[in-house]
């Protein structure tokens, strides 16, 4: 599809050794792991909120900014996107019954 | 970086013909938006748990359950994936706190 | 048990015509309706957080942060504390397995 | 006001010693306290979509549904819905800007 995913991962990598002053992650990353999570929850609210209202642009947004909290989340957490990628192409050959019955297993 | 999230977008749209039978998806969209957006917000909240029990398969699992709750909503929506990653792509240029100035403009 | 939810509710229905610059509950009026479930989604998410770290005092805090702007939410929607006490009372006498299985046919 | 949620946290005490099999509260302690987070944040969003559509049963059942669950949290936490109600209270002469004021501090 394309690699933004990877191009912001290692923004956010290189972010780590930012000034909290002067960038947004760098300042979310000194507040500690509850911050982000509090945003990943504030955000989900927000794409909730946006589906809802059913504003295609208000939707992208919101979504954009729970996918970018949830990197943060990643990088603060020592993981990647690709991850997460991996873990969606693993599912893809299951169908939608049976990963739901595998998930039931978990 | 790769094509997971295209492939898993084709697939999202070929389940809104699936039987909700047997497919997992086909049964979310025909429960509604609202069923969809009750399983963002709980797969928000398993994140925000894996995260901070820091169990890295937790957090990537869980992860991967909130993204692609997200894209059913999108697909839902009438919206792909690209169209977040895309917005993710236009702030990319944004330094984080120039970022966060204009997102307080929206 | 006591009438601190009644007091609270009476003060919420005061600060609808408070002045937005002198109070923190005129303000989120004024904001709307998203802005307050905003707030309800941040909350959950602070005290699933808080219950997750166990520091009683930090449970209680953020359990009074949700319940306080659920308050504001049902103010908001012309609703009171007592509407949900009721429903809670309504609920009492069932078990909860019959309380389940009620909830199931709404 | 009255005192069903005293009522209800001594139910909520008695169920520690019920049978998972027929209590859906004995169940839920079974399952451990990620369990309940779970659905705290499942109907914190139940909440929020209720909210956005306006129907005030629906808003009374699932801000009841989350209060509820609150109280599972808190009980599987040692504490009482009493403790938050006196946190509310503790907060009452506050003035809201103030209360912010003093939350910042936190």
């Amino acid at each position: 599809m394309n690699d933004v995913l990877e191009r912001l991962a290692e923004l956010l990598e290189q972010r780590k050794t930012a000034d909290p002053q002067t960038s947004y992650v760098a300042k979310l990353y000194s507040k500690g792991m509850d911050a982000v999570l509090k945003k990943v929850g504030e955000e989900a609210a927000e794409t909730i909120l946006a589906a809802k209202d059913g504003d295609p642009q208000k939707v992208i947004y919101e979504t954009a900014d729970l996918w970018f909290h949830c990197m943060v989340m990643l990088a603060q957490a020592g993981l990647k996107p690709q991850d997460v990628l991996d873990e969606l192409a693993r599912r893809e050959g299951l169908s939608g019954i049976a990963e739901k019955a595998s998930r039931k297993e978990k």
